[in-house]
């Protein structure tokens, strides 16, 4: 029997346990041996839950025993979570977790530790939910060089732009719903603002280039904004509004940004829609790969917390290559306004007004929209200098997003 | 330094032979040494590449030189591959490779042989191409039973029915075309018949539920019966065609089959178009996740073949869990019929008849369309049912397809 511990049963920790219940004989295969949850650490007790003979409200408790192999973390916060984390790896106990502020705030510091304890620190659950995307990326990707990684990362957000673009709904009213059926969170300005994502692509960044950003000093923006300008417009052009994180490196830097982008129907992020994640991998030998599924949800995100359980339970006797992440400096930060990409403008005017536009912008794509107005996107190009070139014209953007392409 | 072999120089061997160079750097890194190929077995010679005068003629040369560790199979075809890469094992060598013939015919046979020399066989490659998924299946995907898996395995077929939807092109104007543009091979029967998806999705069958299912006596339809009225129906009803593998388990047995489904808008595969390849998993925790990508070409396909070599030479000294697969046996196998969908059908008629229609499938769901038509989804039940309470109407179908929900 191997013994393991759970801090924190709230959604994610209590998932975990029914995960591993429901699917003990299929987990007892794959590990070699039943795996029991011998502590759960909450400050709050479970007395009528079959395991709430489990529950203890110290973390020594879990240190101090011996047989305790692994510890999953699915407290939330980045304290005590990130403290508790480290004593355990210091302790000699691998940690898998969901929390994503640990991994992008202290993740560098902790694969460090858990390297130099010769445990795991496994984290696939902390991007995109249940979907696989942390494994997949550092082993069936491993012969490729990462080009890019834009995901739609964030699952109420995505709830919201895609009740807003097919009911014509605002911003406002969707959001309220949204709280009203669980998708978004009584304070939910950490979803609808973006650091959400910001958290998550800052951890695609790092396993894509190794360096390991600050998610509160990138270029953040979330869809507070968004207006039904915004989707007429992508509805014109034939894509949709998305959230989107994205990290690509510009000159030996990395570049990791969250905004909204139109995304167009060609882009198969462009058709998840509703509460799911879709992350978009552009790799220098495979091309493009998409993985998409439930980013959020109790089962789904247990699912990879468990199979990251089994990942290291199955390989208790072997050292496992855990990534090296560098902390940034503030030379390794490309700027956001060095990004280069298309960018769509809503405008007021007539068709010579457009054909200015087109000059201007060096693109023969167009749209007339009916109320004299039209919806043009430029060649690739920095979007101050797409502004600069508008500008020169005397015309004015009502709205603008840059195009994932 | 680490010496390999490659069998069969063709497109996925000399791309392997380009991804291990073009990404030589990284590969060392994540092997710990460099990886040379020391032979290349092909019957022809290769005067002017670099790797000319690497290629010998006798798969002998390499299985008697005790420093090659692995041998990379592209040969395509079941013989001699099967008994190359049988010998490779017998003489302790990790295989990897890209040939799903030899995967879905021999699988079960070759991981024994593998698990019995304590070497791997590996075939991420086998299916999707480039995309993973053979993997994620065995690690991401172990905290879960898995449900079902349906995808487009093939394509050329996915380009064909893609061109045929947006164009209303006939098929056999755009397999010429497809020909044309090299996504077709000159003998085009084993895509657009089915037998290679027919491989694929027996060998996702073994790799969801353990029991290797022959190629050859699963229901396989391809696409050479789909008509313009097949196209018809599924845009009237907000769907595309596609050509789907699909397995899952009835009552114990194993189904798998290869057949042309409408695919509904709100299933993500409906929107994987042109040569691309997308595959849905369904598990019991994790829900629905889509695996899309390249499924073929040159470096795509050679990026899978490099990340299996990568994955066998990263853990050399360790013993893997390779996945135990029973040959099936007759009563393994579920029949076709006994599958239980929605059924699309394309009947002329009036609105009364399109009532008589609707009440025999117990449905609601109907379209009437120009030219005294309409289109029908029955509630989910077996085809023979559907049928039958068809034609107690009095009604003729004109198409009919199953329908991916």
């Amino acid at each position: 029997m191997i013994q393991i511990a759970i801090l924190g049963f709230g959604v994610v920790g209590s998932g975990t346990a029914a995960v591993l219940e429901e699917n003990k004989q299929l987990l007892t295969a794959r590990c070699g041996e039943e795996v029991n949850i011998k502590y759960i650490l909450d400050l709050r007790e479970f007395p009528e839950h079959p395991l709430g003979d489990r529950v203890v409200h110290s973390i020594d408790v879990i240190l101090q025993d011996p047989e305790v192999v692994l510890v999953a973390e699915m407290m939330g916060g980045a304290h005590p979570a990130y403290d508790f984390t480290l004593a355990a790896l210091q302790a000699g106990k691998s940690v898998v977790t969901s929390n994503k502020e640990v991994v992008a705030t202290f993740g560098a510091e902790l694969l460090e530790v858990a390297r130099k304890h010769k445990v795991s620190y496994l984290f696939e659950a902390s991007v995109g939910g249940g979907i696989p995307i942390i494994r997949p990326m550092q082993t069936d990707l491993a012969s490729n060089e990462i080009l890019s990684v834009s995901g739609i990362l964030n699952g109420t957000t995505n709830f919201i732009l895609t009740k807003m673009i097919r009911e014509g709904a605002s911003f406002d009213d969707v959001l309220k719903e949204a709280q009203r059926n669980g998708y978004a969170e009584a304070d939910p300005t950490a979803d609808v603002e973006g650091l959400d994502a910001a958290r998550k692509i800052v951890i695609l960044a790092a396993l894509a280039f190794g360096v390991l950003l600050d998610p509160n000093a990138i270029s953040t923006r979330g869809i507070t904004g968004i207006t039904s300008d915004h989707v007429a417009m992508a509805k014109a052009l034939g894509g949709a509004v998305k959230l989107i994180g994205h990290t690509q490196q510009i000159e030996g830097k990395t570049l990791a940004l969250v905004t909204p982008f139109l995304v167009p129907a060609a882009n198969p992020v462009c058709h998840v829609d509703g509460v799911f994640n879709g992350i978009l991998v552009e790799a220098n030998m495979l091309g493009r790969a998409l993985f998409y599924g439930a980013g959020a949800g109790k089962l789904p995100t247990a699912s990879a917390v468990v199979a990251d359980i089994i990942d290291v339970l199955s390989h208790r006797t072997q050292e496992r290559k855990l990534p090296v992440w560098r902390v940034a400096e503030a030379e390794d930060y490309a700027p956001a306004e060095a990004f280069v990409c298309r960018h769509a403008y809503l405008m007021e005017g007539c068709s010579h007004c457009a054909a200015k536009a087109k000059a201007a912008l060096q693109t023969e794509e167009c749209v007339m929209l009916e109320g004299g107005r039209f919806a043009v996107v430029s060649a690739p190009m920095r979007r101050a200098d797409a502004d600069a070139a508008l500008s020169s014209t005397g015309l004015e953007a009502l709205v603008v997003l840059p195009v994932l392409d």
